[in-house]
């Protein structure tokens, strides 16, 4: 873990920061392994260049950070009657001109409290290296991914067993969150989607109480944490016979996915393999039917940088990990969506997810 | 609604306050009545003295902020090519000097685009009036959280049907939470609580595939959002036979939770009413096993102000509504709350919760 301390390091001093303070549980646990939820209580790791950083834990998660932080140097504790920002003022040498912060997560009220223990004269955001390093994933980062995928694959196979005519969509998301816990994953890593007939039109529908019936279109889109990282998956099926529009659809969404996933490979933008699976679909004269970006970053949140539409025009390189998923929504008719997740390899990519993409009849 | 806002204004005049601008959905909601998810755009709701409030929404909102918004003047659009602080800034006249804002809510982000576009001389926090505001219900959000007490409740009846040795926390959680989308919930006002013999005993424990077994305790921890208001509600049961001792930590908790609500009055401290309920626990020989505070303020957020303690000074008003849930946690043995929601009256106190507390055995 010490590695992403060091490029944080080195972006201060090029920055000339005097020191930064990184209070988001989720960055915490990127740049040392410790998870935790503070809920309310203060964290922070505070970081100077040239030496190991120190962690301010809430004194009850003292054991677990020291357990599980990795490249810390030393760890200071609070109570709940402690204040927790005295604490901080106590490592700080005094004189501090340029501090940095993670402007896009803390609140003016903390910051407010942060200010009057530092008293630096600059404050400037460090959200994007942060940002920009979380893109590269490391290979025990991969890892991580790729448990989060083949359990939620698992999850998604048990679910199907559950799919048949008159089922309510509700009671196979039931299914499905009930197999991410039972399986041991932490949970969803974002709101179990299943949508039935043209309720699948609808990229952002709620499900509910309708029922799936033979003829339509089923669309399953879910992903789970697992060891901190989050996987995301669509598939959409066929329950019974569909026609042949439905079909068409089908078949346009699953060249527009191999389509994009055949064009990335690094030094390409993003913009490029959005375009990939664009063209395919509007070939078919489906262009309009295509409401939404090509995908996301996926990692320790599931929509991660970069958004990747026609105006991405970063390149990608080897060890960025996002979804891949294009889909036409027809009102009234039916809509489907097919999303992989990718990793970009040295010379091409690795598609992290296995799922079958062949139209399948289920039901 | 116009009140909440007419209230506002009152102490916008007597803060000397030129305007405020409130950006967290659920206080536009509160304020106006129009509940939304921005995600990452922006919304604001503009309110000056003497007049009625601007609401600023995405462009793609503005019908339905049109249709529920009460008490605002008028609609300001953006799109997502448009700055919205550049829309704001039209709406405002020059030289504002005390300009009210969320601190607890808003990120330095935010709050530095805010005052580049109004730079205003000083920003003062507005947390406080609204947390104060939402203290006291008024009798249309009393009917939206009766609705989310009968939803959970029935909720409750269902998911207790599928209880039996040797079913896992898991399904019973699946179970609850499956009911509470098919009776037309929002959903859970937060992650619900299934926890088995000795796991009763961790008031922070998490539902895992631990069987229920015959001879222990279960203790069940669930709440629902209903058109926004939130219910939360825990009973603990006995499956088969448990031995004397549970029984009397049981005996003793529901005496402790009716005591503290015979005590629910206008007038006394929120204190006085931990005190009555940690009485009871202390002369039977647990107080430092009821390690937690004895409730929480209830209302569009699951946990509102005020946190009841032996600390807590504030005074009981008419319209309060909060929980009430006593506890008594035996590492290794088992763990008993009983909690129930609970409503300030002119006069006394109206328990919100129907549920049965006597001893129940199921499964």
């Amino acid at each position: 873990m010490n590695d992403r301390i060091a490029k944080l390091q080195t972006y201060m001093e090029s920055h000339e920061l005097d020191a930064v303070l990184i209070t988001l549980p989720k960055h915490v646990f990127y740049l040392t392994g410790f998870a935790s939820d503070p809920h309310e209580r203060f964290l922070g790791l505070l970081i100077a260049c040239g030496e190991e950083p120190t962690l301010i834990v809430p004194a009850l998660d003292e054991e677990a950070a020291r357990g599980a932080a990795k490249g810390v140097g030393a760890f200071a504790t609070h109570t709940d009657t402690d204040d927790p920002y005295v604490v901080l003022k106590g490592l700080l040498p005094g004189g501090i001109r340029r501090f940095g912060l993670e402007k896009t997560h803390l609140t003016v009220s903390r910051f407010e409290q942060l200010n009057e223990a530092i008293g630096a004269s600059e404050y400037v955001d460090v959200d994007e290296p942060l940002r920009e390093m979380r893109v590269v994933k490391s290979d025990d980062e991969i890892v991580r991914l790729k448990r989060a995928v083949s359990l939620v694959e698992e999850v998604l196979r048990r679910g199907l067993e559950k799919v048949a005519p008159g089922v309510a969509e509700i009671e196979i998301v039931a299914e499905l969150e009930y197999q991410m816990k039972k399986l041991g994953s932490e949970g969803p890593s974002f709101s179990t989607l299943v949508l039935a007939g043209e309720k699948s039109a609808m990229p952002h529908g709620t499900p509910g109480l309708r029922k799936i019936q033979s003829g339509e279109l089923l669309l399953i889109d879910l992903g789970v944490f697992a060891d901190g990282y989050a996987s995301d998956i669509t598939r959409t099926f066929a329950v019974g016979d569909i026609d042949d529009e439905l079909k068409r659809i089908y078949d346009t969404v699953l060249q527009a996915n191999l389509r994009a996933i055949e064009a990335t490979r690094p030094g390409v933008t993003y913009a490029s393999i959005d375009k990939a699976a664009r063209d395919v679909i509007e070939a078919a004269g489906y262009g309009p039917q295509f409401v939404h970006r090509l995908g996301h970053g996926l990692g320790i949140d599931i929509h991660e940088f970069p958004s990747i539409h026609a105006g991405t025009t970063d390149l990608l390189v080897a060890g960025a990990v996002f979804t891949v998923e294009p889909g036409i929504y027809v009102p009234g008719l039916g809509g489907v969506r097919i999303e992989d997740d990718v990793r970009v390899t040295d010379s091409g990519v690795e598609v992290l997810t296995s799922f079958p993409k062949e139209l399948t009849v289920i039901g």
